[in-house]
């Protein structure tokens, strides 16, 4: 028997969700649950049913896994532990400052329900934390370096938008190549903001703006690109569409540490991801996590967890024995 | 109260332990055991004792964790099930094909004795399974690639040693980088053994001995050489000893995969260890699992384990409070 999905909310990580529920053939998606009239929602998968959120609850006993696809900011801190009464629910709450506030929230529905829930699942929190977990296990000395591009930063990308005179904008985080092969080179140096990213920034400027201004209020925001080297292309709506219209993102998480009676021997460990599209293979993480979800579940576990609990093992459709026999 | 640590068996994986209990400091080494007369082995950690294997048994309430540090061709097989009897156990069985037998006599010995027993661990298998399982379980529909080295194998400088007017030989597994390119770039092509490594030999021969020979027989010796570009290069014992005593390894997992309602984005998820020291790594990862056999013994599980079975946060020192806040 297939495990019966269901996704909250429809954007572009509810459609990868789907996406990536049709590339796993133990998994069946029964129902997108959406805050917009469910008739104006079109999806992909015919078999499956768009409902209001409103109906959500009453659906509690024909889904096994409900994935939240909601934002971080407001969405996720009320949905997940909500739902969890009910459900088991995986999310990808990535405010990494807010994750013990919501895990305890989350810990405290599921444990009363005897639910899972796995939250801050897609890869950084994800499947970056896991590996600077893991290297940090084996390489007790040592140092971590996050590098993060080249990709889209939405929330970048946003800010420059609310500048007066831009009409569209697309940024990309780019990890600066000298920091990154520094790293790997096996030194350990203390890098600034400004030493290990650039920002890159395409920009549309409505008719008649001032294109110097636009360039000054851009590089001298504060937080998002004032610490950063950053380089501001004015482009046509035209060439934007064309060429920059994807969601790719990626990085590296790099640990370099130090083994011997003496510190005598250095290993790098290098984890590096580049991603086409982020919100699909965000999406791809949330559902092998949901199949993780659905196994705890039916041993009996419940309560919160985030990727760090959960063994690799539960995570894969093969059983263990074939995963010893052909992956170990 | 640390983690009570025996070694046994003291080449240079025992070594290896010993300096990666060095760096964990919630971790003690009790004692070595050895099959040579203790006397004649000389430890590095003042704290401990040297005892014969005769006596490990004798020692089963001084030690919470017993890690085996023998070979897996014939001491791994008979070891680890004996042991497991008496002690929780880790070992470094790497025998690809004979996984599941060694597991299946592992668990029922271990189950048995309410103890667990972790096998395998390493780097590969060990880290390297781990992330094909994780590639494979987020990115279902793609191709995998493992690289090994630049690295030394053991067992190919011996095979050249073995050859008559050989005097010492070290044998380097090479990547192809244009191999490495290419699958980094998103194609999945199929490789041939040749097109993946290349296999560099550093040889010292025997005064008088025929070098054409001793060239040929290496390039054409079966399932070692035969399938590979191979090279040979003669050198003195001295450039040996002074450039090539080193043991260092590493290697790529490489998954590329496609999402998409019809595959329409690629992804790459790579995974790369460069290693001065094979054995100082390996042991390193021994000793973050030994720590999750403590702890998961504490809960009273018992039975074989893989790394596929150990959750993540059971390896580091850490609390799991600590970790959310800190690494997730």
């Amino acid at each position: 028997m297939s495990i019966r999905i269901g996704i909250l909310g429809y954007g572009n990580l509810g459609r990868g969700v789907e996406c990536a529920i049709k590339q796993n053939d133990d998994m069946e998606l029964v129902a997108v649950f959406t805050r917009r009239t469910p008739e104006t929602v079109s999806i992909l998968t015919q078999t499956a049913k768009v409902y209001s959120v409103d109906e959500l609850i009453n659906k509690k006993d024909e889904i096994d896994v409900l994935i939240l696809c909601g934002g971080s900011a407001t969405d996720l801190p009320a949905q997940t532990p909500e739902y969890a009464k009910y459900f088991n629910v995986i999310d990808s709450f990535d405010t990494h400052a807010r994750i013990p506030e919501h895990f305890a929230n989350v810990d405290k529905a599921a444990k009363e329900a005897g639910k899972i829930g796995i939250i801050s699942v897609g890869w950084d929190p994800g499947m970056f934390s896991l590996n600077r977990v893991y290297a940090n296990a084996i390489l007790t000395y040592g140092k971590d370096y996050t590098f993060w591009g080249k990709g889209v930063s939405q929330g970048h990308s946003d800010a420059i938008r609310r500048i007066d005179g831009v009409a569209d904008a697309r940024q990309y985080t780019v990890p600066v190549e000298e920091a990154l092969q520094q790293v790997r080179s096996g030194a350990t140096p203390e890098l600034t903001t400004r030493q290990k990213h650039t920002r890159e920034c395409y920009v549309v400027a409505k008719e008649g703006a001032d294109l110097a201004r636009i360039e000054k209020e851009i590089k001298e925001m504060p937080n998002y690109f004032a610490d950063y080297d950053t380089t501001v292309n004015f482009i046509s709506q035209e060439e934007l569409n064309e060429k920059h219209s994807g969601i790719p993102h990626g990085g590296l998480v790099i640990r370099s540490g130090k083994t011997g009676w003496n510190g005598e021997n250095q290993h790098i460990i290098e984890y590096s991801l580049k991603l086409d599209s982020n919100p699909e293979f965000t999406s791809c993480v949330l559902v092998a996590y949901a199949r993780a979800a659905y196994r705890m579940s039916k041993e009996g576990q419940s309560g919160c967890k985030t990727v760090l609990d959960v063994a690799p093992a539960y995570l894969c459709k093969q059983s263990g024995e074939e995963l010893r026999k052909h992956m170990l």
